[in-house]
């Protein structure tokens, strides 16, 4: 067996990455029960929400009460995503101290989805970073479309490097290489890796994979293999609908949980009280989550089946 | 990147374990149609049914007909599930040359299976296994739950090892060592692998995961790792729910081929034609079949999707 990292840090990104691109949308208690129950489960870092605006993301107008509702455990990191200084100032006085901003390694993938070129988002995040660095805030950025763009195609790991180094100068102690629209498979998360480990410390790197074609948990074993420790995941494989009905998204947080319980690394996850927290989620929804280990949890509990 | 083979042979096993598992039920026209586009799509192995009781498993009564039918590529193996002597001489008659036997590794999933212990199994495949080599055929053997049983729990590597053994010993070429109800992981793989290594040759191995907790590829991954260079799967992941509506069963070829593309390893399959036969299956099924690969592939060809 190669020789993984013993420990794992997991990101849990489903209440907000996950919630907002769902049709179902929960309420703040609802929000604040999903979140008090992930921290029960033991996850290191969970993404609570976005400041960004309601009328263009309905979906995260509740994160200024979410985050007042819910109940911190001590050494838990409870983050933000923040798309510019409104959204941090709308941040900070909720009292959040670690923020995500979002920056994508296709043009044309940033221009669509936040209106703004690469360079004109990277003068933007400048002025976030630096205000919230002279606040004291710690900085995770999210780098999106690095294994592919839906509309650009393959996009070159060495733009991917030189974006990664930029958002690190910016100050950000994490970069999320993303996986934005699943396709990313075992070959290409090396060479990507290969190259991107050359200029970046493999420290201040996670991945963020999606399952849309199956190849998540491969693509996750085969960083790990090259030394790579925190995975964001999604409980439940929440957001899981970017194009079709029962195709998924993110990688479920059930799915990675197994995988690393299985390879006896250590993430301080409980898998059982994680499926009660996507359980809950579930109900809510009316509809089984993409999840597979929630999916066969559930039917085997079921009476009459043997297992 | 681990050194992985630089060929693998897929087992395509969509119109037995597949169809068997499903609801819907092709006629034989149908049935020569999907297995003809395996053919053209370039599978090395197909298997194309059962010579079982119609009776007892009705979705597989065509099966002689189908093999009257499809048009046979040189190269192309084509076998068929043989449960006893009768099927053997129906298989014969039928002009199969290669047949597979179907042995567990859990004496009561046995039982509950084709209704005979283990040993009182193999008494049975030992009579086939000599008649069938006698008239010059080959055959192959699946070894279910080898990595969990649904009403025993864990399965003793030790007792896969000893059967697996003893199904070469009977002059079966291959053995599938099968994880029948989806619950294998890396950690399990690489273990079970080291045990079976010690007293089987890798050539003689196949694997046959399913991705009912979402670990299909990442155990694949593990398996060429070490060496194993044939593994079994279903088109579409035909044979999907063996638990719960959504749930998957089998791994999906198409998914398998597009993480063995992106390793550059060789199967000398063609994911577009491969997509193509699945695609004519879940015409007839009307849903989509669990494959994601499949479901992407789908959704993002359709009008209006930027990819």
């Amino acid at each position: 067996m190669p020789d993984y990292p013993r420990t794992v840090t997991v990101v849990e990104v489903g209440p907000r990455d996950g919630l907002q691109n769902e049709a179902v949308h929960l309420s703040t208690a609802e929000k604040i029960a999903f979140v008090d129950r992930l921290t029960g489960a033991g996850l290191p870092v969970i993404e609570v929400g976005a400041f960004v605006s309601p009328s263009r993301i309905p979906q995260m107008a509740e994160t200024a009460g979410v985050f007042t509702g819910i109940s911190r455990r001590p050494g838990t990191r409870y983050t933000a995503l923040v798309p510019n200084v409104t959204g941090l100032n709308r941040a900070r006085e909720a009292g959040v101290t670690e923020i995500a901003i979002f920056a994508a390694a296709s043009d044309t993938f940033s221009r669509r989805n936040i209106n703004q070129s690469i360079d004109e988002s990277f003068v933007t995040y400048k002025a976030v970073c630096d205000e919230a660095l002279a606040a004291r805030m710690r900085i995770r950025a999210y780098l999106s479309t690095c294994f592919g763009c839906p509309y650009e195609g393959d996009v070159p790991p060495l733009r991917v490097t030189d974006l990664a180094r930029r958002l690190l100068d910016l100050g950000v102690f994490e970069v999320s290489v993303s996986d934005t629209i699943g396709v990313a498979h075992p070959g290409q998360v090396t060479k990507v890796l290969e190259i991107l480990l050359a200029r970046v410390d493999r420290a201040r790197l996670a991945l963020h994979f999606h399952d849309t074609r199956g190849t998540a948990l491969a693509n996750v074993l085969t960083a790990l293999g090259i030394g790579v420790s925190t995975f964001d995941a999604s409980a439940g494989g929440l957001g899981g609908c970017p194009y079709a009905p029962g195709a998924t998204g993110n990688l479920a947080t059930e799915d990675l949980i197994y995988m690393l319980d299985g390879l006896g690394i250590e993430t301080g996850v409980s898998l059982e009280r994680l499926l009660d927290a996507s359980g809950y989620v579930a109900d809510r929804t009316g509809r089984a989550l993409p999840s597979r280990v929630a999916q066969a949890t559930r039917a085997t509990r079921k009476p009459g089946v043997g297992l």
